[in-house]
């Protein structure tokens, strides 16, 4: 893949003065997918946050093996403490990549901006996308690949397809997974921010996202926003026309009735979203199907979660899972005969 | 509106050595469109088109009241030669500024930058949209907005948009026309180049470039793209939110089978097109329709365009029209009935 964003794995986990595992997302998140890239954390005597790694300082860790510092927690009103600024400061002088997924690029800091062009080590904005993309050729290309959409934002998109992409390595496929967001991007090590590309070139990003492969390989491509949002509708299109997706798995976030922070935009039912997500792909690849549906239940107790899976299975006709709670073999099944033809 | 474009007129159309009319579209379109802010152009000895404006250099331009002068004719490989780098640096010398649509932005030029730095005068490009795009909001806002879509990209979307603003004024209608693409944006003076927007803000800058306004007032937006195109798609789609049109125009130059350059891509019929177009648009405006067809006809003698007329208005059941060869009234007569409610 040309010109995306590429981490410097191991890292250590700059967590700060974080108060809650709210604020944590990223960290946790690289915790809990890639625990054997994470070497330890970075807290300060008043953090109240615990990943559960060894605590390090810049130095420890660097003798440890980490090659990058990753900002691990969102800071109250998005910018750097002047504590922070020092302790990254001394990353990049001791050789430490930093990493940020945060609104503002870290070469606005001047200490770090100095720091980093008196040292080897790059300052990483994973918001800031790839220079050179090319607009979008259209031209149907080998591999097989997997998006997975939504009723919404923020309803399990990335997780599901963190959890695909897992279960098919762990079942002898060949197949990767491709970041679109910053946090899926600190995850796989490198992706294209979809949301931060001018909009001429968004297909085109997704094409780079998800090149050519070999036939039986699976690209597992993180969702972004959803068709049904006025806001970011047309990131979603991008998304779907450049990576021109064999497999569609819809993912909802059970009891939620309209678009989050939109009330007058209700959610549609998952047969209405299916059908608009498949005539969408269908532009770049008339064999675009769903073939699953991922429901969050956080929340919700067993009985509910059972009676929300089986209701969606019988309006839809699809494999129904909950990743989390059930894991997704059933989704899996579903791949296989996709999988095996070429 | 914030933070848009704004040009300057009136303008000095600077053509330099141009060989064909194909090169000075840009030229061409505003000597159409706005001859009363077309002071004269600006040749060189071996220019090979006459857009029929008083030949002036800078001087006389200047004396004439000229305010900005605008490239008018694209180079060829889409640079500035060294020759119209030192008469444009004349310009801004002399209080003019510099409007380009080129790829290149003018201050990657260092004669024009340095000149303009020492100017009162800017370089301005109208490719570079605003710095200060909110996300959309979605919410409905007074007015009354119409957008022009296509089957494609090319055919006549622009056109039609100016034709149907020049006539809803001149019935006595309060009307807008907004830009949302280079030449567009040189015709109006001002707009957003959608194509050039971050993915993210996509729809919020197209809130932005149709704002809130009185119940009777009519925004005639200039199109993008085609909800068909493999590579344009989104930045067709954020448009639609964004604009939440009452009334969409569908343009179709007639004979064209596929997407241009992308011969995999079959165009819709004009039902399907028109049927994709307002479930789109109906997201952000329940009320969305399709009001008419545009037909571009170029090319073809009065027998084939009346009969390609005739077949379009059959298939669609809606008044057609080559806003050209027949004028755009019949489409006015359909937007009365919207334009009286409020």
């Amino acid at each position: 893949m040309n010109g995306d964003l590429e981490l410097r794995p191991p890292y250590l986990l700059f967590l700060g003065d974080a108060a809650s595992a709210l604020d944590c997302k990223t960290a946790l998140g690289l915790v809990h997918w890639r625990p054997e890239e994470c070497v330890g954390q970075l807290r300060y005597t008043n953090c109240r946050v615990d990943t559960g790694l060894p605590d390090m300082d810049i130095r420890q860790a660097r003798r440890a093996g980490a090659r990058s510092v990753v900002i691990g927690v969102a800071p109250t009103g998005g910018a750097l403490k002047p504590d922070w600024e020092s302790t990254l400061a001394g990353a990049l002088d001791a050789g430490l990549d930093v990493v940020s997924g945060l609104h503002t690029p870290l070469d606005a800091f001047p200490r770090l901006a100095n720091a980093a062009y008196r040292s080897v080590a790059r300052l990483v904005d994973v918001r800031r996308p790839p220079g050179e993309i090319p607009v979008a050729n259209g031209k149907r290309r080998s591999g097989r690949r997997l998006l997975t959409v939504g009723t919404d934002c923020c309803v399990g998109k990335m997780y599901t397809a963190l959890a695909l992409h897992h279960a098919l390595r762990r079942s002898g496929h060949d197949a990767t997974f491709r970041a679109t967001g910053q946090t899926g991007i600190m995850i796989a090590g490198r992706g294209v921010p979809m949301d931060a590309v001018v909009s001429d070139f968004l297909a085109g990003a997704a094409e780079m996202l998800s090149p050519a492969n070999d036939p039986a390989h699976w690209d597992v491509v993180e969702g972004q926003g959803a068709l049904f949002h006025p806001a970011f509708a047309a990131v979603t299109l991008g998304l779907i026309h450049g990576t021109q997706p064999d497999a569609l798995v819809l993912c909802h976030h059970v009891g939620r009735t309209h678009i989050d922070e939109f009330p007058r935009y209700p959610l549609p039912d998952l047969v209405t979203a299916i059908a608009a997500y498949e005539a969408a792909a269908r532009l770049t690849n008339e064999q675009a199907r769903c073939v699953g549906i991922s429901l969050n239940t956080a929340g919700l107790n067993s009985d509910a979660r059972e009676a929300a899976l089986v209701e969606a299975r019988k309006a839809t006709g699809l494999p129904c899972v909950d990743p989390v709670a059930t894991g997704v073999s059933d989704l899996l099944a579903a791949l296989e005969p996709l999988g095996a033809a070429s």
